[in-house]
């Protein structure tokens, strides 16, 4: 026979699986000798036998419920249903991870009529017996049948009406027998059933209600966004009761052992004397700090404390706690680990390590590198943000779908939040939803906050691409015209409000922000430092100026993955001299453009290899199609045919002459664009296909590369420059340019009497050549995958056409798990990547691979390249931490972290 | 010590890799007792060791070549260099397969001042031992040495001048003498040495020179086109002399056993009497019918008619002769394999099956599959050309660019091509070459004659296209204004001329065409019915409309492989409709269009249906992004320009205001238009995607399907309708619209009461696709490789932009082998097909898997589609018969043919 059921005493913390966090965590505190009130666990397999049995308890597990309940009553001598001496207990949905929109906790059952009574003469407190017995029938009601809470809301606010003080606590308990009656009348009519008087059938109701919120629709779509599967199952806790609402002996708290915002080493949390845990939740009455319960009660504080320091050193771990007292005797709820911010993540894990506490390696592996991300954002001053919650600013919470935090003028539509963004104005766009439409607007404002849409709507995607905080689905506020409520408030066009994009919070007003200097974050240096230790694969940087080179290596960067020198050609003072270039009729002209194009380049590398001294510098050669540094067809159609109608419009034929002069300009020019035009300009006339039909371009390229390297080395400067070929997709073409290009660079070499090091290498973002990388590799000592590109061929999509026409339905259709252009398509791009890497080494085992596309700044895309066996990744300068930290993760393995 | 040399009576037919060509023939033929002139032969692997050997002869070939010198003296009873009896020699190439550019025949090699009286007195015949000699000095000085033989030529003109007849034969034997002292002056001059005297300098140097004419630049430029190793080498056949120029009872000639043009089985050639093998070639004398050869020598004609037929029996082929009489005595120089047209290659094929000769499985492997093409094409009357030929109309050849055959009036720019095709006149266009500019004008053209250009040039490969006629790279012309000239000929704009782009022949005035009929191919079809039972793979249709589906069956089709559904919505009663659908603003707009649109593809089905009574027909749903409907974003831009210039020229308010509402509804209709244009429509919203975002298109057209199939199925047709998913890249594409379209099939049947057996399934395309068969198979019956998107995807390379700027270059630069959308690249997309079909059928053993791009026709590709196990080619319904012989080769093997 299965075993369904373990009592507390039998469980141990290793068996999350099965007893779900909570269970576990409640056998190992009694393990360690704990106060924690007697009780058992239903199983997480009880839960899935349940759902493979048509939602009916498995065999023999109501039976061996029994069984537990009967020893829970030997250990405390109360009986269940016995109104002489009534065991009441709470009954708690558990899975291995915390989770939200599954039942949470009903209090008190078994309660009845006759039980009730019991209660009032053992506690000699009849107040004290109907007030845990109103609230018993009401939680039943709303929680394990579903019935609108705020019915029993209505009931109980019309008692308190007639008293005297309006509070709870006025509510005598003739009042509350009344009500209790009151109570069951409305679970009558809801449910056409009387309330159940057997504690048996409570129990056996409230069982089958903790599983079967398992597959609550919330509960069902949070494991579908966090990938939890959902064969888990939950486990049920059935505990006895106690009453922190005994009086003031009594009370009920939850505390973390160190600050969760800070990771500051103290106990950190609040209580609320003579109250049961719901009342904290309710937030009706305000709690008091933890510190307080020192003055308070000083023994049960002390063991508290002590218990606290245990468990953390037990979990070795920050550790969020449950209590409750009554009659100043103390017993331990619950312990978990405790949720905190980026910044506590940091600060905790660091700490641990000099605490000896944890190896360093955990220490690694208890950050999540999206954290490390957040921390060098923008974000809320956190006293300011408490200020502003301890005055009610708190309009509530939606999801955090991009991090950051912003404050300013809470504004309507997406005109006007471009207006007073170009004025300068700090702006928080507020939209029921965003569409393509808004993303003017989107650009302008300082954050996002959206009424609808989940993690993947088109705000959150497009904010995080922005890298703007954005708070999204936050149903707890009603957008209007030009104003939103939420919490009874109404915030006005204009009127400042705060959104934090890593908490999801919504305040009213503004609140001071902090922009974090990597420098100054010494425990976060600590930990990277500590992360470079093990990790494997380096991380360098996508940097194309001096200026993101610098800021790349104060960030840790080992390298410069990709240096893309047409940017250059885009600045003010340089596109004429390449129009010039492009529209040149003759090869001299070409030549003469180019020659002054040479010593620009030669400029902008020497900068480069200077910042990035002793490192290596991978520039790749000219890649986009000629055409986008010309002016636009569309834009010349427009203008000619603006001319054409002032011209119709002419008074003097001078005036005329001159419209007809520059439309004859304007036509030869629409001409040289028109001639270059192309269908399907990513599959067009670019990257290595330039550098093969016009090699002028590409060998003044890497003359100016070796110009520049040849002078900086004069310098004293160690200089590592990769020419890297993009869009090679044969091998010949490769071959090809390399034969172009070497010779210009041993020329070089040999005008200036210097030796470079240097690679001669290619971009793998066309699938042909990831298919023939053993061939590519011939002439390649490096690979860089461009997973942008790689990634809309593999898919056959247009990242520009899709993102806004289809991409974001496919993700929120599960067409597609994520966006392939942010997380990486391992069954397709990579696997690809994955054949590449051992064909091209088969070649060339010394074959240095990494990848330079936006991937390389992801977490997830980071583990896959370390498993494939690339040497580095590339990130933008401020993912470079980022990447550290997932580089060591990837290294050590699946991290040990809860979710 | 290896084997270098090898004498005729050592070798035999199988020995063409060492032996080459004509070495193993003339050998064949000495152990066949034949009368072939003593000789010998020095292998190809001697000639790859004197390329390896920095161009000296490898250890021991000259002194094997020796040896066998002194063998052939002593059969012969004459000896080289000896004045007395001298044994005189041919020297001659002779690679694996026969290849212009290579040295062609050295003649009468061993003569020198002292050997020529030597061969006067033993012929008795001064005249001829120096008209020998006068040849001799002249051959080597031009093909062993180079020298321009027109140098040679003027001097022998200077001589003839001073004769009566102005004839060689007119020639003294005085003159003679003179002729070659003047030779010899000459060759003084250009070389600087004198010419050589001593016979074995003569052969040393006439040895080197046939090897090194393996690495000419045409002979190079050949094996690359044709894809022949380089390393094969030639070898070199040295033999005796005998002399066709000794007199009436000498003569020398060719002869093929079959006719070469039609196939039928008579001895066909021509002789020349009294002459050597270059008057031949010369074309100075007109050579004699083969058949009056019977009358003058009727031995020696029953003799050689014998060793025909007894060869072609021997080697069961077409044999190509050369023969040479000297006094009455027949010699056998050579036999070959024979060249023949298309027409003689079927029908020899098919008649020697008949005559029990060679096997079925033979005969299907002699017949290229492209001239089974090349045979459904218009042609020139065979009859007719040879009236041409005979009549000196021949002009010269170029590259046999494009087949088929075209008569028409020469025509030398694009746009009076264009004007004058439309007029209905029949055009040649003739141009230095062409560029994409001259493409309108090669549309309206019947054919395209270029100067320049290889069989990649533009002209070629868009000629090729559009299925047109080309000659192309025709360096005998010179293409000037409004002309060309061509052996002293001018053509001036329209004037008559034929083009042979089969052959590459070029003809003064017109040619009777013939457009030959499938159904007429008796010989053909024979032939192709026993290519059936060979094969393996099936052979499908590409068709779109009935009369296609009917064409495609008429030549064979199993099947329809692709029917693409939105040819149909082009058509011009259609498109209206079909825009409303996707200009609608309402769902019911949308609806209505699509309600309309129902029967008429319905109709289209049923028609499909019926004419595929009993076979498969796969339907594509709809592909191409919805814009390709509506008018173009470009012209509605210039439309409204236009329209504001003149309204603002307008002189009433009415025309004013008339013109304003114009523009409006211009506009409106931009903005559509705009709003879904896309920066890459290849990579945007099209395929599957469309069935995605608007369901109610494809549910259309899956009704229309189902409906058509019931309908004809009612009248007693058998229909199995294949649904394909077009440009899906990832399973749950396909899993999404399977589950919206199949309730829609199930319910059509329902509705009607029939059961329809059908697949559903999708193109593989996307690269993506094909990584991931193994999951796309869950859901798919069927996979269609298109090849053509797919090979755009996996090379990142539009078809639209390449073709024209950068792709022809990249196959005329030798980066890319050939056009990878005209021959699989194997490479990198067949790479992904091979790992698609394992994967595929690793989920699915019974997936079917079939191709339909245009790869599908050619028969490179089509063999690897075999060798990959696919179970169908679709191609277009001409190019059926091709893929049906193509299949049977694929699966007979490698062709035992020579090239």
């Amino acid at each position: 026979m299965t075993k369904w059921v373990y009592l507390f005493r039998e469980g141990n913390a290793e068996m999350r699986d099965l007893l779900g966090g909570k269970g576990a965590g409640l056998a190992e505190m009694v393990r360690a000798g704990l106060p924690v009130p007697p009780g058992f666990t239903i199983t997480t397999q009880a839960c899935n036998a349940y759902f493979a049995n048509n939602k009916r308890f498995p065999e023999g597990m109501w039976d061996q419920t029994l069984e537990a309940l009967r020893e829970v009553e030997r250990e405390t001598g109360k009986r269940f249903g016995d109104p002489a001496n009534p065991l009441l207990v709470s009954v708690r949905s558990g899975a291995k991870f915390s989770m939200p929109g599954m039942m949470d906790t009903v209090l008190n059952l078994g309660l009845n009529d006759r039980t009730v009574e019991g209660l009032a003469r053992l506690t000699n407190n009849e107040r004290f017996a109907y007030d845990a017995y109103r609230r018993f029938v009401a939680m039943f009601g709303r929680i394990v049948k579903g019935i609108d809470g705020e019915k029993f809301e209505e009931i109980l606010r019309s008692y308190k009406e007639k008293t005297e003080g309006k509070q709870d606590t006025d509510l005598t308990a003739d009042m509350l027998k009344q009500i209790v009656a009151d109570f069951k009348a409305l679970y009558q009519r809801e449910l056409g059933e009387p309330f159940p008087e057997d504690p048996y059938e409570q129990l056996r109701a409230a069982v089958a209600a903790v599983f079967d919120s398992w597959m609550g629709k919330r509960a069902v779509d949070y494991r579908n966004f966090h990938k939890i599967p959902h064969d888990l199952c939950t486990a049920v806790n059935i505990m006895t009761m106690v009453f922190g609402n005994m009086g003031y002996d009594s009370g009920t708290g939850v505390a973390f052992t160190r600050d969760p915002s800070t990771g500051e080493k103290v106990l950190y949390g609040e209580y609320l004397p003579n109250a049961q845990g719901e009342d904290v939740v309710a937030g009706i009455r305000t709690p008091k700090r933890i510190a307080q319960l020192a003055q308070e009660m000083p023994e049960v504080y002390k063991q508290f404390e002590e218990i606290a320091q245990r468990l953390e050193r037990h979990y070795r771990e920050m550790q969020d706690l449950e209590f409750t007292v009554e009659r100043g005797k103390l017993w331990m709820l619950q312990t978990r680990r405790g949720q905190r911010t980026a910044a506590a993540a940091v600060k905790i894990a660091v700490d641990m390590v000099h605490e000896g506490l944890i190896t360093k390696e955990e220490a690694v592996q208890r950050v999540e590198p999206a954290q490390v991300y957040q921390l060098l954002l923008p974000r809320f001053d956190e006293r300011d943000k408490q200020r502003a919650a301890d005055e009610g600013a708190l309009l509530g919470r939606g999801l955090n779908a991009s991090p950051g935090a912003a404050s300013g003028m809470a504004v309507f539509d997406a005109d006007t939040a471009q207006a007073l963004g170009r004025e300068g104005k700090a702006v928080i766009l507020v939209r029921p939803e965003t569409s393509p439409d808004d993303v003017h607007g989107m650009l302008e404002a300082r954050g996002i906050l959206t009424q609808h849409g989940g993690a993947t709507s088109h705000a959150a995607v497009v904010a995080r691409g922005l890298g703007k905080p954005c708070v999204a689905g936050a149903e707890a506020i009603r957008v209007g015209v030009k104003q939103f409520t939420a919490n009874g408030v109404v915030v006005r066009e204009g009127d400042l409000i705060s959104i934090d994009g890593t908490t999801g919070e919504i305040f009213r007003g503004p609140i001071k922000t902090v922009v974090p200097e990597f420098k100054k974050e010494v425990q976060l240096q600590e930990l990277l430092s500590w992360a470079d230790e093990f990790r494997r694969l380096q991380v360098w940087a996508n940097a194309d100026y001096p200026r993101d080179a610098k800021v790349a290596r104060e960030m840790g960067a080992q390298g410069i993955g990709l240096a893309r020198t047409e940017h250059m050609f885009f600045e003010e003072d340089r596109l004429p001299i390449v129009q010039r270039m492009i529209l040149a009729e003759t090869d001299e002209e070409r030549q003469q453009a180019l020659d002054e194009l040479l010593p620009i380049q030669r400029g902008d590398f020497e900068g480069l290899f200077r910042e990035m001294d002793g490192l290596p510098v991978i520039i790749r050669l000219i890649d986009p199609p000629l055409h986008e540094f010309l002016p636009s067809y569309d834009e010349l159609v427009q203008e000619i045919a603006d001319l054409r109608v002032e011209m119709s419009a002419a008074k003097t034929a001078e005036e005329r002459a001159e419209k007809e002069e520059a439309i004859r300009q304007k036509e030869n020019l629409l001409g040289s664009v028109a001639a270059m035009r192309e269908a399907n300009p990513m599959l067009g006339l670019r990257g290595c296909r330039l550098g093969i039909l016009f090699p002028q371009i590409t060998v003044m390229q890497v003359r100016a590369i070796f110009e520049a390297a040849c002078n900086v080395a004069a310098e004293g400067v160690k200089v590592y420059p990769e020419v890297m070929i993009p869009l090679v997709g044969h091998i010949n073409e490769l071959r090809r340019q390399r034969e172009q290009l070497e010779p210009v660079a041993r020329q070089v070499m040999a005008e200036r009497g210097v030796q470079i090091s240097y690679k001669f290498g290619t971009m793998i973002e066309v699938p042909r050549a990831a298919l023939t990388a053993d061939e590519i590799a011939q002439d390649a000592q490096f690979f860089s995958f461009g997973t942008n590109d790689l990634t809309q061929m593999t898919f056959g999509i247009s990242r520009d056409d899709a993102e806004g026409k289809f991409l974001l339905k496919y993700v929120e259709w599960k067409i597609l798990p994520d966006n392939p252009f942010q997380v990486l398509d391992r069954g397709g791009v990579g696997k690809l990547m994955k054949m590449a890497v051992e064909l091209g080494r088969k070649t060339r085992p010394d074959l240095e691979v990494g990848i330079c596309g936006e991937h390389g700044g992801d977490p997830s895309s980071i583990h896959f390249c370390h498993s494939i066996g690339l040497n580095y990744v590339s990130a933008s300068p401020y993912r470079v931490p980022v990447a550290r930290l997932a580089a060591a993760q990837a290294a050590l393995g699946e991290t040990q972290r809860d979710r």
